[in-house]
């Protein structure tokens, strides 16, 4: 019996190459959940297989910033040259459905979405050590050496706003991470200031 | 990779009848756990099939109060006529060992616990209804009716502290409480307070 009715927000996020991606990807893939995720919308061009409107809503920068002057973004960051976005009404309306939405974004956007969403799910992503992190871009084999750098030393910054999320998960094993993930959800549902309301009323009938 | 090392006090409690030794069993048949439990003292006579130093020791009334006396109990409680504690150096070892330890206790002593041992998880069980819990105390048939009414009533108290508690659990179905609460050990673990410290160690080097 779930006690809590409503779904999660869960913020992944961590620094750019620690393999959020393939996190989150696992995550989907175990049996039993309710996960979805809302497309996030990007103006970087897409890289080799990804498809428009399941990975990224690929769109020109014109068009982005008319979104954030119109404030339908939950959260939006520029990264790299490139601005990335959450749509804020596809979030609200699957969480009015019961489902938990996965948002999977950079440490910029996540903590933007800190100030608005004050019983969303923060989970820090980290790498096993920061040799690790250097050796995942590296072998991701889709960036030059000087955009490596800049992420190195992003990441960098990034490393020290662990403090600001409510878990921190290491990627040392994708579905050890998706695992602790999943654990991380349901713990949460449980938790006595999201299930109280309903419990109160079990009891009562 | 285990951020935070230090076992965890997990507190299991509810209302009397709800259930706690059986998910507590189950939880211990699960795979891969390093979960122990410090075993009980009580002064009540063993039922059918328990064993001494096993389910619980079974000591005398005087030999309890001692011991009480020594401060050698983290909690213990008097209830429907009997005492009930939890010797307090054998926790701290198991934690040091890096074991969960697992207390299945009544209302009375967790909240006892909870003012000693600020980073423990406290678990509230409770049945999918008070007609449940009635049902199950009857169906026991280890009781006589009185001493049925008198746990009904005890429980009514005990229904209003579920907001003590950090996590509720619905025990609707053993194995699914039992999920419940290994999710919430794992995701307790990975909580950013429990692992900044070892997260730090880990980017620094």
């Amino acid at each position: 019996m779930k006690l809590n009715e409503r779904g999660l927000l869960v913020v992944i996020s961590g620094p750019s190459g620690v393999g959020k991606g393939t996190v989150r990807r696992a995550l989907f893939q175990m049996p039993n959940h309710d996960l979805v995720y809302s497309v996030s919308m990007t103006t970087r061009p897409p890289r080799n297989n990804e498809v428009d409107g399941v990975d990224y809503f690929f769109v020109d920068k014109q068009t982005f910033l008319n979104r954030i002057r119109e404030n339908k973004f939950l959260e939006w960051a520029e990264f790299v040259g490139h601005y990335y976005g959450t749509p804020r009404d596809k979030v609200d309306e699957q969480l009015d459905r019961g489902k938990e939405v996965v948002l999977e974004i950079e440490v910029e956007g996540a903590l933007q979405v800190r100030k608005q969403m004050k019983d969303a799910v923060f989970v820090f992503l980290v790498p096993p050590g920061k040799k690790a992190l250097y050796e995942r871009l590296k072998n991701r084999g889709t960036e030059h050496l000087s955009t490596i750098e800049k992420r190195m030393k992003k990441a960098e910054g990034e490393f020290m706003l662990a403090h600001k999320y409510d878990y921190i998960v290491v990627n040392d094993e994708v579905n050890n991470a998706a695992d602790r993930i999943m654990a991380i959800i349901r713990a949460e549902h449980a938790k006595t200031e999201r299930t109280i309301h309903n419990y109160l009323k079990m009891i009562g009938e």
